[in-house]
């Protein structure tokens, strides 16, 4: 292997946005100096050329921009998000061991290490187009259910459970669950593509496929943590825990879990909207709505986009000026812990003139909406208190609906010699 | 309208990537010094930063680069092509007049005019998603279909017609045909899905949706024309007529066309892969089947990406170095008007796991393929000829097939005041 060898994912750190605050509030027990911004940061790249030289000269190399593989925690979670994220969801074939587990997590790892390089695999099928990475990453996560189907639930960490239902569910199967989620990103389709064919390919019939969903971000000339505008309008990603820092508690599995220090919680979410219902709305309307302005972000108590909302500022007559059933109210942390990682990306079938399980139904047009893509140590502690928060109260609730869901292990990190999973399912 | 007056569809050259001139071949009358390179031209740019612009700074505004909307002929065509263009294709209402017709043109005109340029339409339902352009560019084409529904067939120019059917096609109607075919590109699907929404919603009650087809190339820092990577792997996109010269009959309808004059004929493929098969071929056959390398695109008989192919080299056994059948020398003009300008885009259905027409029955594996959107002057005279050399024989028809097809006359672009089809439908 080429690749450096790295013994954390540490970024050249870039001026954050600022830390936020949480103004205390009569809502409820709302945490003082919570939540908090993450810092920017910025992959490190190949080469800064965004794939402007000459056609047909090394094409293959060209805009290389590659994000380090090795490293106590996979890529792909506190690296800063790419153009497009697809997820893909994998079972396990019957009578799959754990055996078959371990080989595939080996012939990944490898792959892996390989492809988010820009390097074919040792029987790449399309070398030519495993060299144009585009910062890929690829993480790897295990549901619960991968443990049961090799009959070693024994191996499952405790604080990886599924979510309890939610009153404002409507899940369908057919997004949701999944022995194995890998999580592909680059700034390029093509790459996506490759990575996905490849490694699915490489795992061979041990593994069915269930679902994939892919998503887009507002291109970038890199990734990079910014909030983006959803297919609402909104932007979307603004507060975040800080990352490589304080915050990582809320990410990460310590050291104290051995094993499994470096592995994370991926809570999938996909929530359709009802775009058509949304856009009749007027601007005000909608930003009550969230609670900030559709322009920048900004609280609707004013400021920008990284400005604290004031939660006891009331209007003329009286009522908050931010809803206390604003999605921004509702979510916000009403305890220390109840904080996690977003990477929000949209999704659209364009194939699907349905107009989707929301849209009003004489629509014709494709359903769009939101891979809601949360990261967290224990999604229990963390991310139910604010899903079960929102299912029971939550403007946006008329717009959106959630459609799928899955909860997966991000295995930890590896170092150069190391296989994914190699600790955990020893 | 604050967008530049402007006369044509100029833009600043770039130095091409040179001329290129087929050698004389023993396999048929090939055109000598015919087939021409496109030259490489670059977009107008409101602004050259990326979007990397702090967070919340005016986030409708960054990067928002935009292409010119007015001029002769309509940009999208012979317009660098970017990373994600949409085809939209609709069906007029049963009992839709010529007056509909027109009115829908005319409000898309006015929408067009604003949304290209990144400013808010005059009911914008979402004037936030409005701002960020990325060199988006609409055009608008008309099926021979359109001109039959509201009973004018006589308005039709000579030149529309259906394509003849070719042994190979396997014509899905869900992926053919359409009365009316929108074209809608940019470097962010997020634009790409606005635009898309506003512009059927102001068409309103008098079209219905038909299908959408979604593509994407190799992202780059501003749209550019460059062959890249289709999902087969190969460079895709080299041989091109000369834009805005010599080759412009090639690509457009002259002056003495009249009211059609700046019209085109887009003619659109939709070209299923079987990534499965093909995968499993090894390098120098799939080179064979194009007569070009992977690596760089480059002919088999040497050079770069922009040598002329030797079609007259032999092997030590006396074989052509390049195949008779392969697809460069069946697709390689035989008379000087054999030529047209193709802008591939890749497409994937991620959502479908059945492997699509043409994948192995048992891969679970999304469905890809080619986009292949094709512009000419005259279609039958252009088009045809080489569309049936390939359905006669083409080494790559083993792993592809034509699954969509339709064709519609690009309208010829407006002047400010003016709306699309204003002469053509008088
Ligand atoms: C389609 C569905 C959703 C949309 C469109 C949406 C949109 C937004 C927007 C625009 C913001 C404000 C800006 C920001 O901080 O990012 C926000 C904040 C937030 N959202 Fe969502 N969201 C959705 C679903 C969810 C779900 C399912 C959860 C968790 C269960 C969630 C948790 C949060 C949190 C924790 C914040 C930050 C609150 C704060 O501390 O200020 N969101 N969301
Ligand atoms: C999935 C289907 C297809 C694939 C993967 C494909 C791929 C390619 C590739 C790799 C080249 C060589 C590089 C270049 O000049 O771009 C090429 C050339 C070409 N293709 Fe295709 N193609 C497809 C379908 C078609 C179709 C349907 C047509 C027209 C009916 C066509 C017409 C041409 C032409 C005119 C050239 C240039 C030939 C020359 O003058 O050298 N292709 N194609």
């Amino acid at each position: 292997m080429t690749a450096p060898m790295r013994t954390s994912h540490s970024w050249p750190a870039e001026p954050g946005p600022g830390r936020r605050a949480l103004l205390g509030s009569g809502v409820g027990a709302t945490l003082a100096g919570g939540a908090a911004v993450a810092n920017a940061a910025a992959p490190r790249a190949a080469s800064s050329d965004d794939g402007e030289s000459p056609a047909g000269a090394g094409r293959g190399d060209d805009g290389a921009e590659v994000m380090p593989f090795f490293g106590p925690r996979q890529a792909g979670v506190a690296t800063p998000p790419p153009a497009h994220t697809r997820w893909v969801a994998l079972d396990l074939a019957k009578g799959a061991s754990l055996d078959d587990l371990r080989r595939i997590l080996r012939i990944w790892t490898e792959d892996m290490g390989r492809l988010t390089q820009g390097r074919p695999m040792l029987a790449d099928h399309a070398p030519e187009l495993s060299q144009d990475p585009r910062f890929l990453t690829v993480s790897v996560a295990l549901g619960r259910s991968a443990f049961e189907r090799v009959g070693r639930d024994d191996l499952a960490p405790a604080w990886l459970g599924d979510l309890p239902p939610f009153a404002t569910d409507a899940l369908q199967d057919r997004w949701s669950g999944g022995d194995i989620v890998l999580q592909i990103g680059s700034q390029s389709p093509t790459t996506c593509a490759h990575a996905h064919r490849s490694l699915v390919t490489g795992a061979g019939a041990a593994v069915r496929p269930r679902w994939v969903q892919a998503g887009y971000r507002r291109p970038s000339e890199r990734p990079r943590w910014t909030a983006e505008r959803n297919a609402m309008g909104q932007v979307d990603g603004t507060v975040q825990p800080v990352l490589d820092g304080p915050d990582d508690h809320l990410i990460w599995r310590g050291a104290e879990d051995g094993i499994w220090s470096g592995a994370s919680t991926l809570v999938l979410r996909r929530i359709a909207m009802n775009l058509d219902t949304w856009e009749s709305l007027d601007p005000a309307a909608k930003e009550n709505a969230i609670g900030r302005r559709l322009s920048d972000g900004a609280p609707l108590t004013g400021g920008g986009e990284h400005t604290p909302p004031d939660l006891t500022a009331t209007t003329g007559s009286g009522l908050p000026v931010i809803d206390p059933g604003s999605h921004m109210r509702r979510a916000m942390p009403r305890a220390a812990h109840e904080r996690f990682l977003r990477r929000p990306y949209s999704y659209e079938e364009t194939h699907d003139l349905s107009g989707g399980p929301l849209e009003a139904k004489d629509t014709h047009r494709s359903p769009h909406g939101l891979l809601f893509a949360a990261y967290c140590a224990d999604a229990e502690r963390q991310f139910v208190p604010v899903q079960r928060r929102l299912a029971e109260q939550d403007l946006l609730n008329i717009w959106t609906r959630a459609v799928g869901s899955c909860v997966a292990a991000v295995l930890p990190g590896v170092e150069p010699g190391e296989h994914l999973g190699e600790s955990v399912l020893a």
